[in-house]
């Protein structure tokens, strides 16, 4: 059974609690559980963590090559200022989906811009919660290839 | 039963004949075959367009306000030129999915820049053919609520 | 007795329906009917269309030297994207004027910029209906000369 | 009877005399008694005013509200340059209707970009001393309302 | 033997009765002779079309790989502004000569920028009528090899 | 006992009066009051004046190296457009502190950036009022080294 | 008694070590002796921390929300790269009040630009340790509201 | 005998007095003492001001017309940011001499663009009060002819 | 019977020898063999010159007047530099002809901009040896009229 | 005998397993031991440390003052991102030489410019391992004087 | 006796031939002896060149430093391209007088930008032959010193 | 034994005579003394030339493939401006090493972008004689391979 890792970008601990308005109610607690119920359903393995340091961040993209076979990350503040998880993801070879729950390009004009983008297989941003099962699904898609 | 309207835009009439590098060898009329079989599914109802014609597009979008609980587009080469797009589907207040067989931030420049994104819902790109199904899959969600 | 044409760009067809807090109440149809009845007071004729297409526009625009004595032209999201209507506008030297609904220039950045405004004789802008009016007005006193 | 202020910005006491090819021949005497006269068939008071000075132009606005109902300002060279015009503007709370001789969209490209448009109601431009008499007839509009 | 498609863009309808300062007084249908004419000479054969709408002229392009060796096209304002047609032409794989009457170059900043060039074998602009007798002769010697 | 000069710029004397939201309902009047009762606190002279006339700041600030040991300054809108109070500043070689109700960051693009800044010891802005007294602290205690 | 939460951003640590012509003699020690005593004098607690690591920053202020009135950070060089930090401040909803010891404006060009002054409720710069003094005074003031 | 008028902009009544590594320690007494006496040589008359007001230099100019051969000016900081004075001397129709003390493209970034540069007959700068001598010879020479 | 200059500008001489994926495999002494070829053909005497100086080329330019009807010039690396060679094309008054092997358009940002394509006549890009050869046959006619 | 301290930055603990045809086959741990070798030869003692924390770089530059000599970088992703590292190796005052395996002006447009760059002695980048070599030669020639 | 070098750069041995309405009617020969003439008169020795290369004018400037007192130099179009001959007017240390026939901020916008401008002493621009002999008088000044 | 080729560019003749605050005292002589002594301890052949001229650079560049294994070049101020002599860098396909005196990057903004970097090997900047000596090892080892 393939294994997929989900990271969750800074700030998402903080989710539900900050700027419903832009956000959505729903806590990164019950993001995950909807992701593992998804999971089940698709029959792959899903790892997830959350961190706020761009270092760990980049950490974990380094040692993930051996264990997984797709990573879906939400790089949230770190989407538009991070080269080293640019090239942490573009160094491990191991398909990227990059995902958001806002609509990125609707909001300040610094959010338009994705270093994290030219690396990816793909995107999905503005659904709320759903952006992540899009992901795994697509995700179990990639991998049954 | 609700109805979704799905959006070809320009050159995709050519899909599967044209740069099948960026593009994957799949056909237009698979893709809607792949559509149609993903709607009887989700139990929602699917019309498909495809129009190399800013204008009937436009056109098409002024009408679909009565008929459509759901837009999905892939405005193509018209993402990065048409503020009438862009202005109409803000004028009909039905939930917007834009969507893109390639992902667009790993190309040229000057697609990098989408003046659709700002007034849709959400953005899905880079996964072929899949990214109109994660498309259905989310249009069906957002239908529901 | 001397004619004008009326050009109403993309979208227009949707006034009164969409987006209200920026366009205002008034339908495409109220403001023809005013734009008629001006016209009798400053006993000109007057031709009104509405066009979602870029190429119709410059169709018309390239058979109205013939015709016309002034062309006002509501180029809506076309302000910002067509050079194809500019240079119909400029080839035909019929004095043009440019008439815009709401301040272009108080509202997104990339409707700051007119394609249109350096071709025509003058531009009107942010009075709802009675742009067009004035312009109307303008249109009549420019035509006695 | 309801009040309109006039505002002339700098250099607009040389008209007619000064570069008569892009502002034509007519003296700013002239647009006065235009103005007045159209002023009575509206059944308007108008009151006329021009300073070459940006702090006079200030401090004439802000007195404005408690007087005017509407004011009608050419601010000629500080429309490029004045944020203090535009604070002024923005802070009286009265209907501010831009008006320019020449189509600045013609011109030098610094000309293009207006700090007041922003905070005025509309903008009209090009139609010469015509400009000035089409801003009274929306100006009298305005008020009514 | 073998076939070239010759497109002439928006407004190119006009010549030769607007701005005869910048595009001479030579008429379509005498450009069109002209062609015809020298194709006789070159021994290829050569259909015509002149469309103001970007959608045909992406039609056109999209029918164009099956009957054509070689595209010439004059995309005038669309030169600068249709992605549409610059997607269609880089589809085709047909080599694809640009054509322009004037110098783009010496006219105003944004005529500067072609879209289409990028996907195009090589451009020819500035010598009237000539230009598209020059792009014939070519083709001709293109599609030779 | 040595002397500090606070120089509002243009607008001020419209405090309390317009755009509350963004400014406060504190009137100029009052902001002087607490600026004086701080002063006797402080135990420095305060002299305060407000004009709305660029040419008069410059004066001002031309004369003061004679009689200030510091100089707090408002420009408001000159902040943004004004060389020749910044050379002025930059000239008499009184510390200077620059002030500014609103945070100025946070507002519309064109007030990101001070020409005043530079010139300036230090600059305060955000705290309505309070940023005025915040100033006077800074100023008094600079006087005394 | 309410808390105020001052944080020391990277190399700050180093101060009165490293660039005494910009930053002073004064150490971080130093500062943090004065900031206790004058939080005696008005009545608040203060907890001060230092760090070099983004990520840390981020933590800290996720868990602010709970413990503290008001948060004056000088995020340093973070000042001009961190969305992380930005969107922590903008999440947690207490007053922020962003100090500098030297004066940003007059330095180099890309220290100009703040991401967190957006955000924050105002901004002192450019007087020394007295920067932290009066944003200690201001955050008491705003607390007691 | 035919009259020059020397117009000195901000801050010029200080010279001498402030930033002497610039400008010099010369006092703007001093260079209109040179001025005189260079004219009698010359066998012209000159006219000398000096304001720090936009508003007064432009109606000086606005004046200058009926009175003066040709203009002498030293704008200072309004060389960047007064359209107003451009205005008015492209209006006067009178040959105008810009002068500077200092050599300003050797100085900060905003200092390079003149917008009195483009109305000018000719520039001379960097030549400290020699270059109002320069200029007094030239604008004798210019009369002459 | 009259003379056209052909100018090769700088690294040409290694044509064949570098580079051949960008600029073909036919050698500088073979394009000159052809271009002889086609002169006498087209009844036109054909002198040329290769050189990397910039100097020597703006110096035969300048000679180029008394002798040449037209003057065809690759300028190879200079295009995107020399304002020289600019200048002294411009100041002959003969018409000029730029060409180049590779299409310049789909080559690095910095060479889409040509310095000399404004002063030209027209510009033929793209067409290897070929670009060559069309310019003698436009230079041939050019010379006739 | 002196001490040099060698950091790798963000992703370098994967060479020789990533992209090896940017960075070549050599691993980290091969280079070190180059390092060391060259050291001995050199009569230098060098400590070599890599992270993917920019927090935990910027502290052991803090404390590197007291211990060592010299500083050779390789900041990787964190040369285009980080001032928080710029303004630590500014702060310690000893020699900084900039190293990068590849060289970064011939890749992506955002890896041209360094942030590091301005505050360190040199820069070495393009010649895979041997470019820390060099910097090793450098930094000893450079303790010697 | 002090000398002074004039240095003519490009294209300025064609003057009086091309262009006449920029440049004037007079040749660099009747410029030359007018500037020989006013030499006597200012009692300096003149010598004097012109060259179409910038190496010679590199080579020039170089060995000027043991000849002469002051380098009159009309760069023309290495105005805006030559940093080579900036940094050898830069190391001479002799000082630089720029100068201009015509008003190079009234042409081009390329033309505004001078790479001479910050190197030199001052710059006279716009005068025609007369901005040669006020730059020999500012030269012979200079020297006097 | 191989030979390097080690080019001098403009003004580099003066070195030890001009701003010996950016480049040192050292002469161009003792570099090339230095660079002869190295080349016999490394075992390679070693020619230098120095020209203040682009094209001359450009002919020995031209002709350098059949001669040299490796090209050092200090391209001086043509660094930032001869796309001739990266042309024929690019062309001749010998491993290039580029070289500066200073650190370019904390020079002015002009000098941080080189247009042979990206046509380069590898870059060494900022030390002084010591570049010249590092790039020569850095041949000898390259040649080696």
């Amino acid at each position: 059974m393939k294994s997929i890792l989900v990271i969750h970008g800074p700030n998402l601990n903080l989710l539900g609690k900050r700027e419903t308005g832009i956000y959505g109610k729903i806590s990164i607690g019950q993001i995950n559980t909807l992701l593992k119920k998804q999971a089940k359903i698709k029959k792959v393995r899903v790892d997830i963590v959350q961190s706020n340091h761009e270092g760990e961040i980049v950490d974990l993209i380094g040692e993930a090559k051996r264990k997984y076979a797709c990573i879906i990350i939400n790089p949230a503040a770190y989407t538009h200022t991070s080269v080293a998880i640019r090239d942490a993801l573009s160094a491990v070879r191991v398909p990227v989906i990059e995902v958001h729950l806002s609509n990125i390009y609707a909001r300040e004009q610094f959010r338009h811009t994705s270093l994290i983008a030219p690396v990816a297989k793909g995107q999905i941003s503005g659904f709320g919660a759903m952006s992540y099962l899009l992901a795994l699904d697509a995700a179990a898609e990639i991998i049954k290839k």
